[in-house]
Formats: structure tokens, C-alpha cells, sequence
């Protein structure tokens, strides 16, 4: 819809109850707005995001041991993946809610780093690499929120603690045999 | 469903394990519930609402120059708009979820109001205008919240600040070619 | 917090490791922001908004009878406005969450319309008048959805229906004894 | 979405910018993930849950009498039971988020308990028994949390309260003409 | 607040601009409220709540042996739980937001069943009974959601799975030294 | 509470109805559980994280000039990183829900780069940290959803566009005066 069919729409049915001649409507440049997918097509649609988070060995050994004792780290950050992904349209103002059909979490095991990557799937009117984003950062979150006491040094700081390299890795589209 | 169905299709799979005989079902009449849209097609459907905010001159002034100490109203509340546009499904009993295609939201400035005016598009099962509604009265609130330092009295009440004439301004359905 | 110590607060801790000299800090006049409450006392605090629905008189005896097909509407209502009571910290972007410790939702039913006060109490840094606000609106705003059918012309349109005069009629402060 | 194909595609486009080769991708055997239901035909899904709460029958009197203090409690929890069934794709970690047509929730009151049954009816990828489970446990513990002063002993305990027999007892699939 | 606070201190602040003078107030008897809990003092609260899902024996088999499909079916039920009991405030209409200090959900594996148990600990106004409710009802239903595969029969129904003797356990309170 | 009393309070009320002698209590070593923070003072705290997002110099020129097309970007982010530190007790699924008393969020814009710094200030039994990250991590997030049509290149990938250097920069706790 283009503003001005939002303003004159307005305006035929504003029998002159309440909006006086004298308003002054704001400029549109750079005001944010959501994009107008109403008329794309049904596609099937795949993103895939990676991410890591920089931890210390004594961590890394740790979280393979299941010897964390906040609990499961893995699978406590695949949930939080997955839920992230699915909230991904209120978490980003101007994204829109589209219908998630497939969410997989994949964690890779480094020395110093754990890496995830988040792939996701619709079949809608816009892409999902902003859900794969969200489930990519939210999951190294859930990680280090589930490693604090080991990451932390005496004086409570994370010095060496990072999340690093959070990029979308593919990203596809396909028609819908509908 | 019907809600004899429901009566019949449970009394069906109901043998005899833990629903007694005495039981009164609960007068239906008056019992809230959705609106079953499950034999509705999908429409392309817009909903436009509008209202307006009274706020003293100085207020509006304020505004206007982007002045006001607590940051840019009209993007923050074009922002709290959307999303309520967004949550409406929640935030209404019983409202469905319905897919949003597209939101406008629009302010026209006047000389002792800010009027909103929002714009939704879905292509689903039923109408948009709560959703309109819901933008246009929590984008208003969202201007109220960001002045309400200018906008107290001494005494810390809202004399003159008012929401007044929320509509909806225009409803429309179409077909869609699937 | 100042914007002065977040900016030397971080820069102590950036050793040279990806944060280069040649950034420019965006200017913070007009950028929104949380007002801060962090040294504000926990004070009983009590706000109370009304508004009022306009509707037609068929609808008016249609809810006063409990007659309306889609169930009780101010039942429905009343529990819409508690609810959003409790949401305004996520609904509108600037509110902080406060502890709500009572909330009352009252209709008045007239002849051509229903008025609801919200009245809202909690015992925290930060007053409640934007969360009765938000009760007031999303209360009316559930009326609406629930006269729908009764309220639409055989166009579809809302001729007379309307959302008005939503104000604070009283907030009130004491020091909590603790 | 196979794994292989995560980490195929994953592979392809990470030009050794940060994922070193020492990486130990984590056995998928046993880690949580969503079913894919991408492929899946969209189909007229309908699935009804039931259950009950056992109760004193000076409690069921006063429900009857709608003289518990808290308010109505079958309207209330009719609403809770509604609201439940609308947000299980967040409320239970790997369900998906499909478009509810109707909830249909019914009570029926016996001398020493309550009886709840809900159906639900979408027209999605994957069923709704969940949904209606969710909509059934929450409808209950909303009438527990209506009745609570009643049902408390003098110690504060709940001696005789029970959610007892929750079942799902139908579940239908319809394909859809489309 | 009594329901004659909320009326006559709206009352004394309306000076005559919007509410007539013959709207009728409707009969607050049987209205739903939230409890007035402002006057209570803080403290430290305890409740726990039990309740078990029953399963064939096969599923059970495959739950001790990790070896669901669709991924750890407790890990994944354990969260489900604790989020389940942080959003009891939203999920519940009538319930206050409490902070919730600790939550510990305990699996119990039988032949033919899993039992769950939810300890869950505030420091507020009122006590967190719903919230062990809550944790142990939606802790149960991810565990029917994790085996839904293994559970249904060849109709596509649950002859044999139930939720039943959900029942809160203990109830504590005790002052808070402050 | 330790896992030893919540089994033995449990076990001490649990007189023979229900839970049957056979029953295996799971090995709770390793299973995630929420942090016991009961026993905790309330303390003001405050957490400052800081990361960037690489983009193009075409995208920052156009962040700069607010020439974006979907709106100012800056503004949005700074919404987006606002809202998900208030939300990080449902994201971050071990998270306490603490009461945030203020929240900062401070952009730098460089050649090749935005940074993005989050404060959060609480008054509570639990440190921020997490809400800071979340902050950074979505405000970053919600940078990249604005100017996707500028990053992505002819095949619809983003090959420039990365997120990198999530850290936390600061904590810390002091008494509170009470």
C-alpha cells in the first residue's frame, strides 16, 4: 500500500468529524515501515546461519563432559535456538510472522570455540534468514549464559569470552508446486 | 464445529472411564468463543482505523522539533504500532491469527493533536480491523507514554491529555486469484 | 546512566581488539530511551484511566442481555483489560516492568455506549498510569471484537462506531512503610 | 532437512574464514529437534482433549451458584483454555505454529468435579491434539486458580484438589479441497 | 481497592465532560478480579507440585534408552517445565507476576509411567502454586508432545496415554528477614 | 533448594496415592536446572556488552544519510535491543526474570562497521549480563533485517555481512543502601 491510498482512503470516509484541515502530515522519508509481501508468491524457502562463541579450554572440556553443572549446555542452547527462531517476528520489529516448518541445530565442537548453525525452513512470502540469525545468536547466548560460573575470572569479567563470525550461510528459494 | 458435535464425539470415545453420568453440561448460551473461520477462503482483506491524541501546544512543539527529552516519539510509536498490529492475536480473547502482509502507519500533526493512522493487510480467514484498531490505540498510548513529562500538571494528573475518535475508517475484501 | 560512562566504560576494556579509532558516536539528542528508575524508592503507586465505546442501541440491549452470539462481552473484556494491564511492559517499547499488585476493571453501560475505568495499583520505582491506559483501550478495543456482527452495516463498515474521551482521571503516590 | 545437508551446505560457502578442521560435530542421536512438516499437504485437522478437576462440593456449589469471590470462574477459565490453545507453539519447545480456525471449549460440572473438553480445528501441516491438550491443562488449572480459597484446608493445603484423566479423545484428518 | 474507591475517586475527577449521567454501573457481584495482594508483605514462599503421564511400555523403554526420534524427551520436557512456570502470570488471567527465585523439575520413570514433580520458590506477595501447576502440567504435555510418534496407534489415536493425579504436594511460606 | 529436599519434601506428602515404589528418579547430574537466587541480596547491578556488524560502505553511507528504504535504521535497532533485554528472561531459557531499572543502547558507525554497546542497570538478585548481550546481539539483528536489499548481492546472499566481537565490557555489583 503506498501512502498516499493510505491518506486518501482515510480521507473519503473522514466526514469531517475530528480530522481539522490544519494537520500537517509527516514527511515519509525514513520512517520505518514493514515491506509489503502481500503480493509475493507462496515460495519454499531455506536459510542457513553460523555463529561461534570463543570459549576456554577448561569450558570446552567441560561442556564435553556434561560436567557443567548449570546442566546440559547443547541442549539447553538447541532449544533456545529453536524457540528464537520462532519468535523471531516479535524480536524483530519489522519482520513478519511466517510459518516455520522445519528448524535444525547443529553444534561443532573446536578447541577453543562452539560453533552452531541454524537452519530454517518456510513456505512463505519472505525469507528466513533473520529466524536462522536469531536462532544462531540466541543459541551462543543460551550457551554462555549456561557457562558463567566457568568463563567468569575472579573479578566477575568475561575477558576472553566472545561470539564472532555470525554470518548467513545460504539462503534459497523455491517455487511451490501449489 | 457445532457443539453438539463436541458433546457427541467425546460422549463416543468416553467409555465409562471417569465421566459419570451426572455430569450437567454448562448452558452454552452466552459461553464466549471464537468465531469457527475454518470454511472461510482466503481473501485479500484491509483495515484501516484512525485516532488521535489531544496534547497541549507545547507538547506539540516539542514533538515537532524532536525535542522531547526522552527520544523520537513518532518512531517510537510508529515501532509500538506494528508490533501491536502484530500481538493483536493475543492481546484480543478471541481474535485468530492471521497473517500480516502489511502495515502502515501514518501521523498528521495539528496544532493540539497527533492523529494516527494505521493501515493492515492480511490475506486470510477474516478481517483485519482489530488489528488496525490495536496499532492506532497502542501507537497512541506509545505518543502519551513519550510526553508524559510534558504533557503532567503540577500535581502530577493529565488534565488535558485525551484519546479520542478511534475508527475504523475503511474495510475491504477481495478475492484472491489461487 | 550518562552516555559519558557507557562510552569511557567501554572504552577501558577495548584493548585494540576490533573497535578502531576512526568510529563516530552517533549523537544522542532525540535518541529514545528508557528513563532511568534505578534510584527512584519503591512507592505505593495507583493510576486510574476510563474510556468509552460507542455503539448502537440494539447493541447496547444485545450485551446488557448477555444475548450476543459470540458470548458475555464485558466477561471477556474485563479479562482483556487485566491482561493487557499486565503486558504494557512489552507493549509499549519504553515502559519498564513493574510489579501490578491490583488491578480493577469496572463497565458502566449507558445508552449509546459502555464506559470502562481501569484502576491499577503496584508498589514500585515507576507510576502505572500507561498500564491503566493500555487496560482501558484493549478493554474497549475487546468490546469491539465481540459486537462485531452487531455493529458492521451491511457494508462491512463501522459508521458508528467509536473508541472516546480515554483519559487518567487520578494518580496518586505514597511512601510504602518498609 | 537432513543433517548431511546442513553441514554440506554449511561447508560450501565457508571459505576456511573460521571454522578450523579440528571441529567435533556433535552425534545428532538423541538431540531435540522439530519434525520437518515442509513437505506435508495442508489438511483440515480437528483433535479433542478432555479432562477434569476433582473438587469439594462446597466448591462445585458455590462455581454453580457463581458465587466464588474471585469472579466467574467457568467464563474465566474458558478464556484461559482459549489463550492456551492459541500460544502452544511456544509453550511446548518443538510444536509448530499452525493457523487455529476454532477452539471450542466446554465444561461440564459434576457433583464432585469439573469436566473440561476442548477442540481444536486448523487447517495446517501437522495436527492439534497438543493444542487441545494444552488448552484442557491450562482451562483446569485457571478453575484451581479461581477456587483456590475455597479449596484450601486450614494449613493451606490442597488435600482433595486433583487434575485427574487427561486424554485426547478424538483426532480427524481431512484433506482439503483446494 | 474496594470496587467504591474505584467509583468515587473516578467520580470526583469527571467533571462532566463524557459520562452521562444515566449509565448504569453493572453488578460487580461475580465479576472477575484479580486478588488485591498491595498490603501483603513480602516473603519467601515454597510449593510443589506432582503429577505423571501415563505411557506404554515400549515408550518408556525408548525414553530411559534416548532413543526418541524427535530427541531427549526429559531434557526437553525440564524446559519446557521451568519456562512454563515463568509465564504462569500470563498464562493463568487472574495470576500476579512474582519473582520466581528457583525452579527444579524432577523426573520419576516408571514401568508404565513418568511422574514429574515441580518445586518452585518466590520471595512475593503471594504464593506460586499455579506456577508448580503450571510447570508440571506443561512439563507433562512436552513429554506426550516428544513420543507423540510412539504413542498413537494405527487409527492415529491415544487409546493409552493420560495425564492424571496432578496435585500440588506442599505449600510453604515463611517470613523474610529484612 | 538442593535435590535431596525436593525429593524428601515431595516423598514426606506423597502418602501411597499415586507415585508407586518402582519408580526410577532420573540421575539428576547434568540435568539443566534454573540457579537457586533466593538466598540472594538484592543488589544494583549493571552489565555493558558491545559488538558490530561489518556491512558495506554503500550501507553505512545509507545509514548515515537516512536514506535506507525500509526507515531509520538506528532508531529501530535501538527499539529491537530495548525490548530484547526486557525479554531475555523468556529467551535465555534459565534466566530469572529480574526488574530492569534502566537500559542504554549507544551506536558508533566506522568506514566498514557499526558497534553497538548496551548498558543494563537492575536492582536484583542476579546479573545482567545476558539481558546486555541479548541487546547487542538483537539491536545488531535488527541493523542487518533493515538493510538486507543493500547487503545482499545478485544471488540474494550476504557475502560481507557478519556480526563479530560480542563481548561483555563491563560488570558490576554494588550494595544496595536498604
Amino acid at each position: 500500500m503506498s501512502e498516499e491510498d493510505a491518506v486518501r482512503s482515510g480521507d473519503g470516509s473522514n466526514g469531517g468529524d475530528g480530522s481539522p484541515d490544519d494537520l500537517t502530515h509527516t514527511d515519509d522519508a525514513g520512517d520505518v515501515q514493514m515491506v509489503d509481501v502481500g503480493a509475493k508468491p507462496d515460495s519454499s524457502r531455506r536459510a542457513v546461519a553460523r555463529g561461534e562463541i570463543r570459549l576456554t579450554p577448561g569450558t570446552i572440556a567441560a561442556v564435553e563432559a556434561d560436567a557443567v553443572e548449570k546442566g546440559d549446555v547443547l541442549a539447553t542452547a538447541r532449544i533456545g535456538a529453536v524457540q528464537a527462531v520462532k519468535h523471531t517476528w516479535e524480536t524483530i520489529p519489522m519482520c513478519h510472522q511466517i510459518p516455520i516448518t522445519n528448524v535444525d541445530a547443529e553444534f561443532a565442537v573446536g578447541d577453543d570455540r562452539i560453533e552452531l548453525t541454524v537452519a530454517v525452513e518456510t513456505t512463505g512470502k519472505t525469507g528466513c534468514e533473520m529466524e536462522a540469525l536469531e536462532g544462531v545468536t540466541t543459541g551462543l547466548n543460551t550457551v554462555w549464559d549456561m557457562v558463567k560460573a566457568a568463563e567468569k575470572d575472579g573479578d566477575g569479567q568475561y575477558p576472553d569470552t566472545r561470539i564472532a563470525d555470525v554470518k548467513v550461510v545460504d539462503k534459497r528459494k523455491e517455487t511451490v508446486d501449489a
